[in-house]
């Protein structure tokens, strides 16, 4: 992919894959002192010389030359969003010699990829437009006359970690949907690339199943105002899509199943007071085919409804108090020969969980208990590192057995506290754990995390926001980039012009934005 | 102060004073199981009868005998306000037996008091209209079909403690009017009757002075789009007064001053670096005539521009240094026989401060330093004691000195952190402290302070509530009123109430609301 520049009365070749040029033409010269690129990158270089950009005359358009063009979905949509941060248009706009009219996309390969959804395997320097035109607006600043300008500036730029992902979770509280194409508008912002949606959980089941609706009929907090229907899937994977970033939904189990139960009989585990079930729930019941022939059929489902090739199959924090108080768990451990140690009969439902993904041709992501366990993976599974003590040692493990990883622990923004925390996020170093270049390859990113115990449509953009925008940077950005004084003073701008298009993120500290938040 | 409920066919006297009976007729038995007063009433006896709320019938309007009437612009307005809640408008009603189809409100004394200001010394229990329309508003419930009912319910209603208070900091970030307005909305939800406006601080000064323009137009962050205009001011002040509540404006001195030291020359003492000065700046300069003589015309301003009885003068965290500094102080410490003891000069200031403001007739409120560091007080001074360590001794030697005082210490809602902070701010008992029953009369009240270093409009208000409420619970319920768990479920439905009416109060843990806020 190229992009060029058209400069009045000039054309400018600029952009080939990861090398970027925004303007190579000797202009007027002025002080540009609001560059705040967010998160920095990999390489860049302004320069003083700027051009203006008119609201009337400039727009972002094909190349003549490029194989997409107007019924390229993907380009238009976003030529158009970015367009809208330069609302005025007129009929004969003026048009003066140092003025910007243009930025042409070439797209230069056969495909240009229009329809297809965002992987692990994009390459985010070449392929990726949408955030090349993030980029590009936010070398775009205001000049003292409120005029648009926009400075001659070298860039190559190229993601540190393929993973860079978001995990917000929509049981605990449901996220409306505003609420969560609001929070994918800012990923792009922050170049974030994964939505991980923790859908359901113990609280509440949300997601409306085609295959079996009493999963949210019953499980949702309410059935109809409280869920996400199909179309309302499809529409936050399609708005990810347009932004380059991909939606992995989380369905864990078979712990966090409680709101499962209400709609599916006998998924869960009865528990036991002595000899007489207690009337509660406890994880899926691991012993019965029927759970088994359930999780076919709804998988089955899953891996049709979201397009990634993976699925986040979950596999924490499973209690065993219930499993250890039910007597057909007892026996069926006794037939197993599994002892007492019911991990083992953890492992046996998590390894025949996940060969019933792998059917259906998904990858799949697990928490890192399932490793921890020793649960048989296939060889492209993705561990995630979620567990604060000894998280090193665990990104040892994990790499060292040869699986990709991605990492949350250091990053769970739902745990909040006075003052600056983003610059904890900010310091942490995800390849600082002991291991061989080949190990550190296999940690391809990270995630921040906001747990919903505590968050809502209320609270939930400004508590995510700018804080998870440190960890963006973190993924981002060269492994060099730790200045936290730089880091503040572009964060700073860079909440401001979130605020300016409409997001309430949080102030990091004493100051002011040029345009203040307009909502409540 | 009357209130009548018209029953169709019936009329029904009730509401005396801080006497409340909603209906005293036998109509058909219905459970009211949402019934989630906050803060909770002195004394109320819910029945299991209720009535039916119209949206088509239901109205609030002046009693005959009524002292008041259309030209009462605190009623009418009230009237509005919690009409709103029931949108639906028919030419011809039906009208049923069970209907409550009128509020009536007949106030009994000679003079409705429409255009007062309301001041420490209102009788809530007798005068306060628009606190009893939020106890009415709060006991309507939906049925499982939607419709609006009320039940049966005596009430006998008066706060515990007269000053109950938020404070807001407009200066570390500056406020939009819409952010004050929707909290004086929900502070009066609340049953908060001050709104403690710290309006100007070191980091900058919005407040728009007519007679000293150069405070804000050098002292804002902008000195057009980041300032309230004297319009702005009178604004708050209005639509403050029309839901009961006062305010009281901060103006602190002689530190937290650096912003005013842009516009006012020689206003603030030149800090030196070695033998000359440094190009910093401490606190007013308190041996200059020509400060006292700004202040004197700044307050002859300030007590006029604002009505309530009170201003609040601040003379908190004094830094010293500056002072030690400055070679001009050094000489009038000697001259004057302090030594080195710069708390005196401090006094010596705030002494003539004081006596300044007390020229303008108003009373005042000052931080507790100011008493600590034993400035002559006049006797109806209100002092905020605010530090955490030593809080019960501090109350003690306030009101044994025989000075009324507002608790702030333990409600200091800036600091936040993970989990339900909220249940601390319940605990605290404001005179757990060791005094007589004449010393504990002096206290009286508190206020949940929201400083604002890392807040403004993108997350003020759900940061403030509903952990605010709890202090609001705290200030205006009996004593006796400790039940953490029941005061839990009722602030869950409190706090969806605020969402509902469009604010967005953060949740207080995993949960949903029937209408969940419709923002971001």
């Amino acid at each position: 992919m190229y992009c060029l520049l058209k400069l009045a009365p000039l054309f400018l070749a600029v952009a080939v894959c990861n090398g970027w040029l925004f303007g190579d033409f000797v202009g007027k010269q002025k002080e540009q002192d609001e560059i705040s690129l967010w998160p920095l990158p990999q390489k860049f270089q302004s320069s003083a010389v700027a051009f203006k950009l008119s609201p009337a005359s400039f727009q972002i358009v094909h190349a003549k030359q490029s194989s997409a063009g107007p019924s390229c979905g993907l380009l238009e949509n976003a030529f158009r969003r970015y367009e809208l941060y330069s609302p005025l248009f007129t009929f004969e706009p003026k048009v003066y010699d140092s003025d910007l009219v243009e930025l042409q996309v070439w797209v230069t390969s056969a495909d240009p990829k229009c329809d297809d959804f965002p992987s692990l395997q994009t390459d985010e320097s070449c392929e990726l437009f949408p955030f090349r035109l993030e980029t590009f607006s936010q070398l775009v600043y205001e000049d003292y006359y409120g005029v648009n300008n926009i400075n001659k500036t070298d860039i190559s730029d190229f993601p540190r970690f393929a993973h860079r992902g978001i995990l917000l979770d929509s049981s605990r509280h449901f996220l409306p949907l505003k609420v969560i194409l609001a929070n994918l508008v800012t990923m792009a912002m922050n170049k974030f690339n994964v939505f991980h949606w923790h859908i359901v959980d113990d609280q509440s089941f949300p997601y409306m199943s085609r295959t079996f609706p009493e999963l949210s009929q019953k499980g949702a907090y309410h059935p109809f105002t409280h869920v996400y229907t199909p179309s309302d899937v499809k529409m936050v994977i399609e708005f990810a899509r347009m932004r380059g970033i991909r939606v992995i939904p989380e369905f864990d189990t078979p712990g966090h199943t409680e709101s499962w139960g209400n709609g599916i009989k006998d998924l869960l585990t009865p528990c036991y007071s002595g000899s007489s079930p207690s009337g509660t729930f406890g994880p899926v019941n691991p012993i019965l085919n029927s759970s088994y022939d359930f999780m076919t059929q709804f998988f089955k489902e899953i891996s049709t409804v979201f397009p990634d090739a993976y699925i986040h199959l979950g596999g924490d924090e499973v209690d065993f108090r219930c499993w250890e108080s039910n007597p057909d768990i007892q026996k069926f451990m006794a037939q197993q020969g599994f002892g007492t140690d019911y991990s083992k009969l953890e492992s046996f439902y998590i390894q025949r969980l996940l060969d019933i993904v792998a059917a259906t041709k998904k990858g799949y992501m697990v928490w890192q208990e399932v490793f921890d366990n020793g649960v048989k993976l296939k060889d492209d599974t993705v561990v995630e590192v979620w567990m604060g003590n000894k998280m090193e040692e665990e990104l040892q493990n994990v790499t060292r057995a040869g699986f990709t990883t991605i990492l949350s622990a250091p990053w769970y923004l739902d745990y909040i506290s006075y003052g600056q925390d983003w610059q904890h996020y900010y310091k942490v170093e995800p390849l600082s754990f002991p291991g061989t270049d080949a190990q550190k390859k296999l940690v391809i990113g990270g995630e921040a995390c906001l747990w919903g115990e505590y968050v809502d449509a209320t609270n939930l953009t400004p508590r995510l926001w700018p804080r998870a925008s440190a960890v963006a940077e973190r993924l981002w950005s060269d492994k060099s980039v730790t200045d936290v004084g730089n880091a503040y003073n572009r964060l700073v701008q860079h909440r401001c012009r979130m605020v300016k298009r409409g997001i309430p993120a949080e102030p990091l500290f004493v100051g002011h934005c040029r345009q203040e938040y307009k909502g409540l």
